[in-house]
């Protein structure tokens, strides 16, 4: 079993956490060696494991109670592993290099050490790392381990540990997705005249998608930007054939103050002339929570302006449990999943003391 | 093996041809059946095989020679085998009903019927029935035929039994599929922005294909109506991902006056702000040749006027020898491949008939 040594600090530990492999669904190695660390150098932490989902409590009798997660596993590999060390050839900065290090090794390495270090912070908290975050929402981790101890998530405040750049990134948007089928009447190609083509009857919504201009909207002072794109399109029998339907699915990212069905009730309206409008899978925002008196805080002790998460994240579990939630971690979220992943070291360190300062703050 | 008794005459041939299983590939059965026959009551013809396509040929030395053709197969089967007689509500007509008495088994009956029948026809005639209509081109048993024995298929005109509902269909309307491609670029779906969405730039030519007006275009007397359809349309790679790439293929059915170089120039054009155009696969049209000597008699035994063929069809390959070739033969064309596929008798009767006429007018 591969060994973490917690005394090496947040980025020797992104090291190791990525060379653990632990694409979706094999994450028991990774879950095992952060176990064992616990048990070993954390002995203030309540361990309790629910598949290959940790969560790690204090139990010191504090006021409020803080949950900071992250997930373990990785998409996957591309020709990018094992990782490296290299200079960033722009910034001159040193950089970890490969899969995971943006999606989320960093964040957890972070998590790791400070878990570990703080044994008596000013909040009690409960430390999360869950298994398939990378896949289908219904085979999350974390949902799991909520469904089955949703005592132990019981919380004022959370963060998220996905890429931010070392900023707060407040809440989440929603997405929806849809299929807006067309319909038409076969026939013969040679005689198309005698049909109905449903394909041609797509144009106008595909240019209606294209001249569509998504809203931004500002929700507790943070913007966020919608989408609504056609992701997928299929129609089509035969090569003499003219075709009785055409399906686009589209995909509407949506603010997160709007509900699941106020953003249903949009694409049913967008797509009014189409023959059928199914909702195949919508999850909500969330709010970005940024009123809490703990959230204003921690805001204090990053320093920075907090923006708006625009992709849909693990935040909207918590919040759905009202508990406000940011993301907040190192990596630059336009790299996640891309082959040329890659954290700044330093990213790493400022996020870990913007963390410790505010969990030991007075 | 399956016996055919020619004396019982066109119809009855008909309903045995229906009753022995020929989907394309399986036309032995088929193929034995009426080679048996016609080695058994039709000796005044020279009988060569190909693979499942037989060539029977007088050798009179005639002036002039006329090639009569139609093929084994039938698309499959789909609830409508075993064949049977009933009267068509509509008119009170006696009908034989079930797959293959269109396309083609009655036309491949008036030609068997007479085949054996006319030891002394006015002109030479080589009969053909070929195997793998219809299935790829490539396949095509006529096209194998044509190109392993060149020698027997020499002829001044040419038929096809496809269904014409009687009626001389000169020629056929061309055919030519083609891909078009947009590009764009790949982004997730929460950041469409940072993207191109490939699908959304399909929408003007969808646009475009649905208003267009195909032209009607008259050759040799005869107007043939064209049709510029999408057929398919694909793109997409996952629900988050906004697509760089959808493909529309599209089906241009073009006027024999066309060349397919000329077909090719017009998609091109109807399609110059697509990232790619690539042509599939092509076959010319064929003119009407209802100008030969042996045509215009021809067009007087049947008494009709003659019509446009707008379905790709085999006379191409004949017109392609440089022989005049035209359609003629009972059922409703649009009845093809349909589940409720029938013929009148009376279509088998007069066909037979018109044909019997010319074939041994002084």
């Amino acid at each position: 079993m591969p060994v973490l040594d917690p005394s090496l600090g947040p980025a020797a530990l992104t090291r190791r956490l990525c060379d653990i492999p632990s694409v979706s669904g094999d994450e028991r190695a990774i879950a095992d060696a952060i176990e064992a660390m616990l048990r070993e150098h954390a002995p203030h932490l309540a361990v309790t494991r629910d598949g290959d989902t940790l969560i790690a409590r204090t139990e010191l009798g504090r006021a409020r109670r803080v949950a900071i997660a992250g997930h373990l596993d990785t998409v996957p590999i591309n020709g990018n592993l094992p990782i490296r060390d290299v200079l960033d050839p722009e910034s001159g900065e040193p950089v970890i290099w490969g899969r995971g290090t943006v999606d989320m090794k960093a964040g957890v390495g972070v998590q790791l050490a400070l878990a570990v270090e703080l044994s008596d912070p000013s909040v009690d908290i409960t430390w999360i790392w869950y298994d398939h975050e990378e896949v289908a929402s219904d085979l999350s981790g974390l949902g799991r381990a909520m469904r089955n101890r949703p005592e132990l998530f019981a919380a004022d405040f959370a963060i998220l540990g996905e890429p931010s750049n070392g900023t707060i990134e407040g809440g989440c948007n929603g997405t929806l997705r849809a299929r807006v089928t067309m319909l038409g009447r076969r026939a013969h190609s040679a005689r198309s005249w005698m049909g109905e083509n449903a394909i041609h009857r797509a144009g106008p919504m595909l240019e209606r998608l294209a001249a569509y201009e998504a809203e931004r909207v500002v929700v507790d002072g943070l913007e966020y930007r919608e989408g609504l794109n056609a992701v997928r399109v299929e129609g089509g029998i035969a090569g003499n054939v003219i075709p009785d339907r055409c399906t686009i699915e589209v995909n509407y990212r949506f603010a997160p103050s709007r509900s699941v069905a106020e953003a249903e009730a949009l694409v049913r309206d967008f797509f009014s002339d189409a023959d059928e409008v199914e909702v195949v899978d919508a999850a909500p925002g969330a709010r970005p929570g940024l009123d809490a008196p703990l959230a204003r805080a921690f805001v204090e002790a990053v320093g920075q302006q907090p923006t708006a998460k625009l992709g849909w994240t693990d935040v909207s579990r918590f919040s759905a449990l009202g508990i406000p939630a940011v993301n907040f971690g190192p990596g630059d979220p336009l790299l996640a999943h891309a082959d040329d992943e890659q954290v700044p070291i330093s990213q790493i360190m400022s996020c870990a003391a913007a963390l410790r300062a505010w969990l030991t703050a007075g």
